[in-house]
């Protein structure tokens, strides 16, 4: 009747799922649609996911207890393998699962071949990518609270050091070093509650969706979840296969970090400059130029302002990735790896970098002091002034508006002029106007929570570094 | 000495910070930087934050009661007006902020002039945002729970309408459709709880933070956070005025929850082909041709399908516009309303068209069943039997394809085909076979939390309801 | 037999497809799908296709002279009434083309219905927005070429103005302002041979493709091409209504354009910045600070900065949209015009805003040869001289690495070491070695194509200026 | 009086620019900001670039033929081992260009250290770039050409071969497969002709821009050009260094590209379904389920629809690392490669992928002509002979529209009603009618350029072949 009965397997067909076909794989289309090179990075999450599913299924009776300790065994050993870098990866074995499955078959025989009762390669890439991320965050979560913690630390140390507050990097209003860098704390300490509710949103246990749909074997979901670490199982097995909600929320909170990053790195680039001057970086974190021996360059931080960009690519690669695709598991979803394992990767190490260089940065008090001297940047003051003695604010704003333009014509900031001088522009100024023209009592004036007098920023240090202990 | 002290304003001069400046601004730059056409939105917004603002300034002795119910009344007054159209707007007064502040101001004189006391735009707008951003997610989060509600009435309905799973859109496995409808409710379950993490951390009063440092005025910010329903003062004045991170979460979450609507659009779209016939949309739901009289068009899913793009494109938007700006500050910001305003439109009207739609969908479960019934859907269900007598799962799928790939040469399914012939691939098979190929059967073995079967689904319609309900 | 042969039309149903509908649209399905308020910018266009399609139509016998001479009068009126903003347009006809269609046949009756003839919207749009974008590209080249003619001006006349050149915003050889300016003015000639060759693309004409597969009317495809300048019909219809490659190809080289305007703007803002103070703008183009009297920001190089986020976000927006679609037309589509036609007024509008600024800028050459001066900026310079003393590249490279180390603690330029404090880090240097380390000698050592000596940049403006006549 | 003169580097310091530092690079720093590992990609166009460098050294007599000869023959032997795979790469050396030239220096001596007079790596790495992506560029045409040229073969056979031509994913008029494949040739050859400019515009030589600013050393840019292939040198040496337009217009090249992949992937999946069953792809591009046995599942076209989201992704990241750099050169740039490598490799392997496959694709004619039959699509074609008839286009419409709602109602299409039966929905239907309700009738009609008439669709592709061939 048919020819397919006794159909011989193509030579050397090492595909699980030869049956109905009837033509090898186009070695061009093999090479084209194997992953392994870049999936074997989830070589030891695929292992503890096979571990999980073995001991429940034996359990469960669908598997002995001696084949089980035969696959433990088996699985201990590719393990070491793998780390020994003895272990024959190949592309013909398509992905990590295969090429463990195969090993493993190959070490215990028709047990390994039991192992994969009950599930499916979709449940289980599904797993092993929730469990690497959330082992990554939890590293990328240390190196936060490290660079948060030496952000504190400058902060105190920088509570009453006084530099020109910016706004359109023009000088806006004297603040501290310590009430700025302690901004930079709030964007870090949103990431970290950002990263927060993306571990608790993934920790959800795919395994026992199977191909789509469940499965016919005895599973007992609760179980391997809870071997796993999982808060519960999913709870909707074509959802589960389907679902890379956890890799875009990743990458929106990386995006969101890398960007405060940037900001980060812009301002040490620009406070670095030879125009600013107000911080020195260490030569252990510049490098020089081939041909210019005077350069010392912030490149650490232009690459960090730099990868930003291929953040953003992530997720916006993931994004339009899942855009239109109908349920369930479709092979667009292979192309998920790359974009979420570079983006945990630049996370990470872009804080490692912070964290190791914001307490070596230098500080030139007595610059940034002169910088915020120059700007008139205690002129709202003088208006603040010009309100205690009785003028309306616009009528105040417009007085010292006129004042600093004779400032920059003669080339003297509002604090060098003489009282005379001032009242030419507002005859109510008095005596006691040098007070409110000066520096430390501008910063000392904005007392309250969130305002940058130095005593709000020790307390808002202390109430920082409470909050990272918590 | 100076020009300044007498310096006669530019005539017609309505701008409020012109004091330094030597001439007008030019007409194309007052036009392209204006956004009072686009941030006028906020009206409502930015009348409570003052009226919160005025009451707090009362409080502390700033502000006269008689002053604080000029305020009021004016405010109120310049809302009414604002919502009857008969308001004012001039781009002159660039802005949302100084437009309804000199409307106050013409209205009752120099109270008007007070009420900006101790604050600044940068903390107004900011303020502003994150109050209209609340109530949209509000709303947004109204138009949610009502789709999703109507999701799980239609999986109850359909817990045991049998259509095929598919997988690379293939048939793979037969699923109920109540299970399909579920998995859609499960990426909107995370959709909402996305929404709701990103709305407890927007909820920060930014009032106070003033221009970028604080403010020298005795303000409580703690009593105008309340008053306006925020958990608390933000904690830093530098970031407060610089932090757009509401707005950039808020768009990564409408973009994962339009991915979610594209997939389900797209999904809907082929069900309502001439090839699958799995569902009919109902003619006011639909628009036909100017040409074409046959046609009738899912252009509401096709349209939500689309703006996903316009979505993932705000997200970007945002992303761009932070990256490496220094802090406080920069007029770059201006910007970002646009994509927010757009972003929360599109994800509600999106919803509130879904939420809408799903209850009038018209299922065809002989159609769906007949898809199910003619894909050898139930391929796995016999590999799975012949686990059971005793084959490796390896041989007994290579069998069974052995078997397809006959049935596709015969033109029949598994269930069609007889024992013997059957028994060809296989000698293990037994008569009872026809039960396992058989599309109840293969549904109700799926029989776990999570899987397809019938009593799963309906038991994970009540949790989900449950769910919705606390 | 049917209910359908006398089936009345739904009351007031003004929808041109209703046949074969059984309910009136829904009341927001109507709303969300209607398009006019965005599409009847492209009336203008509308119009112009319509007339020349209706003179087509005449030529080929379709129309009789009459039926078209009414056609033109009705659609000429129609356009003065939209001009004069007393057209009546209304969201229930959908969009630009069946508000005009249906406003024709309501003042001619027949002759109206029989415009229609031969093409759809499909086609239709398609032109009118080709149209559209191409006059837009004409607009646009126009605000390009006055922003280059700008900067080639100003970097004639300062071709031997001296500055730092940068790298990593270190202070890295000294250049001439004019060759900075003319870099800039490359970025711009690559944009606007981008914008040439999309312009070349794009102009072919949809007009016969039809809904989407032509059209069995006795239609001249090259008439109506040639009428609408277009330079050839398209040459596939089903392509014809599906392609919006001319709007992404558009975006990806407004964001292009509008990257580069953010790096002029960036530099800008440095340079306007209190520290660096290499430039002044003039106020007419800068604003102030309703709180802070001294403020004057470059808040139109901001928006300009800021502005490239919402170009990307067109593209990314773009991009998305076409993913995956299915051919032919799609109502997706109809999201394509907010992302070009915000693309299109964002980079007109921000080249306009820079070609009336730039030569306004005043350049302040005594304080960028001073920072030229101060940052150890010649230290190639020295290295080369050592060179040219016999030292390999390498080790004249060391030596003044060391000598600069030097210069920093001491406080001094190398111009300011005497001989002896020089000779210490290398023997081989004489009295001529001040040279070399003088400014103007360094950067008229630079004297070949592309280099930044004076003669060469007074060349290059000259070729620049040559290549903008052609 | 300094400690710099007798400074003794740091023990095996091998970084060339280490002469002012004090400290050795931070382990950490070093393997972060290393980037061999990806740009040693380069190596044959850092080698090319470099002997075209040295010869035009040594024609100017800053080389002599003897160090020429040794340059060449060692930087000839790098290239060997390299290839070889015997290169000692370290990351120690930073990139590409430091550990050639430091194996060359330690191959040849003196020699080596001189190649790198009159240019640096900031040239130097333009340089490589623009000759590397010209390479690519290049094999990617071709891969585009022979994709190409299957489509039209395949076109010509299928001329005549009637297909549903859909819009909104329904059936609308009957088209030809032919017709429908040449949409597909017509956006490649768009993507042929964005290359091909792409091409054009980078094609320039960097070479000579040295740092920043050009070099003292008297070189000969034409000639290195020339050498390299180049069209010119480029014309200012600030942008060359600084310039990355090249790198974002292929990305935006490859994006659409992808973008148009992504359809016709689409387009392939849906036709391969089991509900549409228009082709069958050769099992040779598919690959099957581990789990269900009957899988056949386009893993390739899904891989390739998928992938158009990395390639927006390095799009994104290119523009984005790209915004708000101040000029020159900044480390930022760095990360400019695995984008542009990324884009390039995927736009080479997925045009490779589809032109293996559009040939091996099994069409099936008889489907495609039952479900254009099926589904109403010659409504418009009945419309039409109904204006023949005398009626106004919106009355026939409206008359076959309630025709087509009966059709629905009764299951039966219009060529399957009888004469009595149509008539009942316009009495001016004559027996004439059913020659145009006939499938070949309609697409036979549409007989003008880019319609969908056989006869159309032979030149077209005779056209399109002749293109191909200029």
């Amino acid at each position: 009747m048919s020819k397919h009965p006794n159909k011989p397997k193509p030579a050397g067909d090492s595909r699980l799922w030869g049956g109905r076909f009837q033509e090898s794989t186009d070695a061009f289309v093999q090479q084209f649609t194997a992953s392994e090179a870049i999936d074997r990075r989830l070589y030891a999450q695929d292992i503890q996911g096979s571990l999980a599913h073995a001991t429940m299924l034996c359990r469960q009776g669908v598997l002995s207890d001696s084949e089980l300790a035969q696959i433990k065994a088996g699985l201990q050993q590719i393990k070491a393998d793998i780390e020994a870098g003895t272990f024959d990866w190949s592309p013909q074995r398509e992905d990590v699962h295969m090429n463990i499955e195969a090993a493993l078959t190959a070490k215990i025989g028709a047990a390994g071949k039991k192992l994969h009762t009950g599930r499916s390669r979709n449940d289980q890439v599904a797993t092993d990518m929730r469990l690497w991320l959330r082992e990554q965050i939890d590293q990328i979560g240390g190196e936060l609270t490290r660079l948060q913690r030496h952000l504190i630390e400058q902060a105190e140390q920088h509570a009453a050091t006084i530099m020109p507050g910016f706004t359109h990097l023009q000088p806006a209003q004297p603040v501290t070093f310590g009430h700025h860098l302690l901004a930079w704390n709030e964007m870090l300490q949103r990431d970290a509650e950002r990263l927060r509710d993306c571990r608790a949103r993934l920790n959800y246990s795919p395994l026992g969706a199977a191909a789509l749909a469940g499965t016919p074997y005895p599973i007992d979901r609760q179980m391997t979840a809870q071997l796993l670490g999982f808060t519960a199982p999913t709870r909707n097995s074509l959802d589960s296969v389907s679902d890379r909600d956890f890799a875009i929320e990743f990458c929106a909170c990386a995006s969101l970090c890398l960007m405060h990053l940037s900001r980060m790195s812009e301002e040490l680039i620009l406070w670095a400059s030879a125009q600013f001057r107000f911080v020195a970086l260490p030569d252990r974190f510049c490098t020089g130029s081939s041909i210019m021996p005077q350069k010392k360059n912030p490149d650490v931080l232009e690459l960090v302002r730099g990868k930003s960009g291929r953040t953003f690519g992530s997720l916006m690669a993931l994004l339009t990735l899942m855009k239109s695709q109908p349920l369930a598991y479709n092979r667009d979803n292979q192309e998920d790896k790359e974009p979420l394992f570079d983006a945990a990767d630049t996370m990470r190490d872009c804080l490692r970098a912070f964290a190791d260089l914001v307490p070596a940065i230098a500080v030139d008090p007595a610059t940034m002091r002169a910088a915020a001297k120059a700007g008139f940047s205690t002129a709202t003051d003088l208006a603040d002034y010009l309100v205690r003695k009785g003028l309306a604010f616009r009528d105040a704003h417009a007085a010292v508006g006129r004042a600093v333009a004779h400032g920059i014509e003669q080339g003297k900031d509002l604090a060098d002029m003489s009282l005379a001088e001032l009242q030419e522009f507002c005859p109510q100024i008095d005596p006691d106007v040098f007070a409110v023209l000066e520096l430390d009592g501008s910063v000392a004036a904005r007392n309250h929570p969130g305002g940058t007098a130095p005593d709000q920023v020790r307390q808002a240090a202390q109430a920082a570094r409470q909050r990272l202990a918590d």
